[in-house]
């Protein structure tokens, strides 16, 4: 836990009591004492630090000081063929981490139909493993996450990414990578599709083809999904911080800003 | 699995014979049959097909065709603080499924000096969680790891990294990001040093620039290793994909090879 999330409806004032698992954590593994001071992030809101005024293992008690203006949203959104039941918090929880902006899971034709009926995929574990992400990387904008157990339909009615979002889709055989699709500097928002093991099929590729899906390809190993999730984010984040150099300035030019 | 690996040793000519694990996998997990083709990769060698000549549940028997000519070995070599010992198998695995040259694991100030006694640390285990990495990734380079009980002494002596290697090492608060140390297709050796929970101390970040380390931050996020790992060796494989423009030709010039 690198940032400890509190929820809009927890807060009273300044003043924030937090049971169960986080005070547990604060006292446990961070052994907080009170007078000590910890990072402290509102849920949709801003950042700053929480000072322990009171601890027991079940219950904490914070005096918290927060930033009134929210870090920007990430720009990325993420449409996920749901993995194996086993992995799926995993990999929400790598996901988080990495900041997003919001998690569409969808049945793809390679996904077992049961996956979706396991409750490792019912909303609140969906939402806690989430939640468990961001408190990971830091972020206090905690992605929805929605189900759907049709990907033709979602992507018929899409569920509010932005009108500009460029669209893309991972395919191992795709033959253009990544950086083809968004150009070092370009910082729009990115719709990435990433399918189940195997891939989508031929005839999903052509529905996110005529819906202005791009197919790219990642990485030169095949990773696993957690792992290919986390090599995508990082590299797009890295392609945003990379400026375009200006005509006649030379390779050197090509500095972070 | 998505690359059967086989050592030299294993070879008859071009008949291999496998048993346990590997030959467990191909039967049921692949569900394969005499007649069907595999992808193989020799250790250290080349990668071809495998015809399965016979299975059973413990014991599977391959005709292999492979190519002569081994792909490059991968051009990063990772230096690793210790991390849980709960967690080292699946960090070495992403690791090697992203392909890297070695790794050296590291006792540092902030690692538990118990981590190194525990059994998921002895070499047997580490052995066999690149070797799975590399089954995954599907690469035939399987790294070596070697374990240092001293950060000083195995900087003092380093294990063979190219004299041209890049020395980097990440550290959240470097202010440096990483493509400032690694140019967009620089695409020379990169030895990545990445710390434990908590990171390097300062002293012994003062001996890594010593030793030419440069310290880089690498996300925006803050990842747990395993995807600290993941991240980075999927960028520095993004910025060495990138070409550098030619002067004068403009943003759009900065295209993949």
């Amino acid at each position: 836990m690198n940032l400890l999330l509190v929820a809009p409806e927890e807060l009273d004032g300044s003043r924030v009591v937090l049971e169960g698992r986080r005070a547990g954590h604060v006292s446990t593994v961070l052994g907080a004492h009170p007078g000590d001071t910890l990072r402290v992030g509102l849920v949709g809101g801003g950042r700053g630090r929480g000072v322990v005024v009171a601890t027991g293992p079940e219950r904490i008690e914070l005096e918290v000081d927060l930033d009134r203006t929210p870090p920007p949203v990430p720009r990325v959104s993420i449409v996920l063929a749901v993995p194996r039941p086993k992995v799926v918090g995993r990999a929400l929880e790598a996901v988080a981490a990495s900041g997003v902006a919001r998690i569409d899971l969808t049945r793809a034709w390679r996904v077992e139909r049961a996956y979706l009926a396991s409750p490792r995929l019912a909303p609140e574990a969906l939402a806690a493993a989430v939640w468990l992400g961001c408190e990971q990387g830091g972020f206090t904008h905690v992605p929805k996450v929605a189900l759907h157990p049709r990907l033709m339909a979602l992507l018929e009615h899409p569920p509010g990414w932005p009108d500009d979002a460029l669209r893309l889709v991972a395919h191992p055989r795709a033959g253009v990578p990544l950086e083809a699709a968004l150009a070092p500097g370009d910082r729009r928002p990115v719709v990435l599709a990433i399918g189940p093991e195997g891939g989508f099929i031929d005839r999903e590729l052509a529905t996110f083809a005529a819906r202005g899906f791009q197919p790219v390809s990642l990485a030169a190993g095949v990773l696993r999904t957690e792992h290919a999730l986390v090599a995508a984010l990082a590299q797009i984040e890295l392609l945003a911080r990379l400026t375009v150099p200006e005509p006649g300035t030379g390779p050197r030019a090509t500095l972070p800003r």
